[in-house]
């Protein structure tokens, strides 16, 4: 039996079985595996086991992966699974969770999962990681379940690769993804980590925006001075530094530095119709917090502003006195700190470059700079035309009953980029997270349906990508 | 015998009793009168009376006057002293100083002064308040008391106004000015507390620039947002902040707050070829702190930039994210702290509202500003055609066998602007201290020979007044 012709049964076992599903979820949840806190390490490690037993009972062949930080659960169905022309896939989660703090704030114990009904029956699973990343990565784990069960098998040749330092930064997956790059180099990634457009429309997240970070240090006289002796012939630094950034942007939000749009292509016309069709306005987008004018490149969708554009951003400044009050100073040094989101084929360790060159160009020759570099991120992005792109949006348009968006995330997922630059393999990023699920905050919060049929949609991709 | 006939004489002994002046300087030194710790209040209170012992024994009329903190020294001299056509002087000078901190890098106990000889002979006083404002204080009243012994009287009408909370912003002594205003208005003020161009050339101070200190708050979203998400679409508040900080000053150096220069007046040409002739270069002012390339106003002479014209400077700044490494935020908030110099006839308050209305205009429509106000004082000029500061250029140049520079503090002395505008009097300000007496830091000192000379400078400077 294909996997296509076993899908329906699988669906209507997903549905008969989600109770049970929420109880292994629930087990899941209670495990308190925050990752930053070295004081959790053991509930990490009782999670990743946790997390072995349950996909050994699924047939996977499973070991809990030491790294120099919390272990990897590495689990492999073997090459028996699938059909031999549908493509193997890796499908990455992590089973540590955020922090819970401010632990006051939370109506419940963050550690003991429920399902609260809201009004209108809308029922929600209230926990810390209910939706990031355990209640997440869990409808695919349940997904592969209700094949097995249905079917005897898995229906594609799956790798599980589920860490646990997402949240404290993946910085031992980075190395274990390279000295482990054989055996975990797939056809495909898959991702459930991301959000759905709303509450009614899925998405699939076809790009991730990279990140080049820089600190900038000026220097000018070597002391801190006193404006009324020194006032009108000592350079002051918060000047040049403001003079610097403010020349970064022209007067219709475009970057100026020399090279920076190399590599930025336009979205294909259908795709920035389906964007514009979403309708987010600057007022719907930028009203909750505070704002109504976009402040980015002028002529651009918001939507395109923030998903497949790319930005220069301040994101810190101090120079000179800062405290209550008056001194009149005339600072030594002044500081920046100026982030770079990338599309498209933009090199990072190029636009560093540009950036220094571009302060360098603008400084007085009697002062001097200091570079701090943090980030270097390339941009990820899937090909529109990518035949598992197209099966997807397809799965899920049938389990939603409306067209799947396809939308770039602002933000980075390093990892995502490591499978394209150190593995060579593309990522599908489906997720079921709503705006409203408070992740990384009190009460967070995963939607029943959200859940539900997130495990449905993902048994219908599978059957999509078997063939 | 006029003032003139006596002048001889009294230099003479002057000379005489030169060990004696510094007896009586090395008493008031030992006073641990410092103002700005409340420790220290009965020190000040000895101090004060030590002076107003002092200056009963010239015949001075005296009064020890309470204030909300550290008393005030008036004394009199009576309208008995002069020849009724000389201008009436009010003497201000300050018995309190500094904290000694950090103390152990005093040489000696820093109110245990002693006489310290340098290689080639100089010979220095060494002591906290040696200089600032004891040791030149001092040399007023020394003068005084040497026409007191030589003519049996003061050659003027003089009020003597010794307060002693300089050190800690002159707070009580505003209102004590405002409320005794009759008691207090002279024809003119002396004031020996500031310096001499080099340790051969005389200087009387003829302009301190004014100060306007705004701080600047801007908030644009609601709250700090994460620059994946939002970047590109929401505001930076720390752009807007940079644009319009870089915008105030245009490619020139000048300042570009339309009505900035209202009031600002061009030096008579023999001042600004005085000046000129002084050959302070930038490399000679800017080199000592690590600079070389002017910064202010193109086309002016470098003593211009720092004295005679006004500036805006930026004090400080903050936004964001500054702590180690990276935090891709976009803040909700970003802070300056911005002030002016100003001088001629620039009018604080319009300078204050011309810089508000020119951020108010750069401003963003969803993007809010709430501006702090610090201080405000307008700038302090004598007319260069004053008869009293003829006399007092003809009567340095005759003591130092030098012509007297007239120059402008780039600082300000709030007293001296309230002298004028409350009081009506304009104030003439020579002192002798030198840019190596380390000020405000340990190991404070005074050269004897300032001291010395200073006083046989003032007793000139007394006589020459008599007319």
């Amino acid at each position: 039996m294909t996997a296509s012709a076993a899908l329906p049964k699988v669906l209507d076992r997903i549905d008969r079985d989600l109770d049970a599903s929420l109880e292994r979820l629930f087990a899941l949840l209670r495990i308190q595996s925050v990752s930053t806190d070295p004081a959790y390490a053991p509930q990490c490690r009782t999670a990743a086991e946790h997390v072995a037993a349950d996909l050994k009972g699924l047939g996977f062949d499973v070991s809990v992966r030491p790294t120099a930080g919390h272990p990897v659960v590495i689990g492999k169905s073997g090459s028996g699974a699938g059909n031999g022309k549908a493509p193997r896939v890796l499908f990455y989660g992590h089973y540590d969770v955020q922090p819970v703090d401010p632990l006051d704030l939370w109506q419940t114990p963050p550690f003991e999962p429920r399902i609260e009904t809201l009004s209108g029956g809308r029922k929600i699973i209230v926990a810390r990681g209910a939706c990031d990343d355990k209640g997440q990565a869990m409808t695919f784990v349940e997904a592969c379940r209700a094949f097995k069960a249905v079917t005897g098998s898995l229906p594609l040749d799956i790798t599980m690769m589920i860490e646990g330092e997402e949240e404290c930064g993946s910085k031992h997956l980075f190395g274990f993804v390279r000295d482990n790059a054989a055996e975990l180099r797939r056809d495909l990634a898959l991702v459930c980590d991301t959000g759905m457009w709303d509450a009614e429309t899925p998405s699939i997240t076809t790009s991730l925006r990279g990140l080049v970070y820089e600190e900038v240090r000026l220097t000018c006289a070597d002391r801190d001075l006193h404006s009324g002796l020194f006032g009108g012939a000592a350079r002051n630094p918060i000047h040049v530094l403001a003079d610097i950034l403010s020349a970064m942007h022209n007067a219709d939000g475009a970057v100026t530095i020399p090279g920076f749009y190399d590599g930025v292509h336009e979205l294909p016309a259908d795709i920035k119709a389906d964007l514009a069709g979403l309708g987010l306005t600057p007022e719907k987008f930028l009203g909750p917090i505070g704002l109504k004018l976009p402040a980015g490149e002028k002529g651009r969708l918001l939507l395109e502003q923030i998903s497949t554009r790319p930005t220069a951003e301040v994101n810190g400044i101090i120079g000179g006195y800062t405290g209550e009050g008056a001194k009149t100073v005339i600072p030594g040094k002044a500081m920046a700190k100026v982030s770079f989101r990338l599309v498209g084929a933009q090199d990072p360790d190029k636009v560093r470059e540009a950036f220094r060159a571009f302060v360098r160009a603008r400084l007085p020759a009697d002062c001097s700079v200091e570079f701090g570099s943090f980030s270097s991120a390339p941009a990820f992005e899937v090909a529109f035309d990518s035949p598992s792109l197209g099966k997807a949006r397809t799965a899920l348009a049938e389990e939603w009953g409306k067209k799947a968006v396809t939308i770039g995330a602002g933000g980075s997922i390093p990892i995502v980029a490591d499978f394209k630059t150190v593995l060579g393999m593309d990522t599908l990023m489906v997720g079921f997270a709503l705006d409203d699920d408070r992740v990384h905050s009190p009460n967070e919060k995963f939607d029943l349906k959200c859940f539900h049929k997130g495990i449905r949609s993902w048994a219908r991709i599978l059957a999509a990508l078997a063939g």
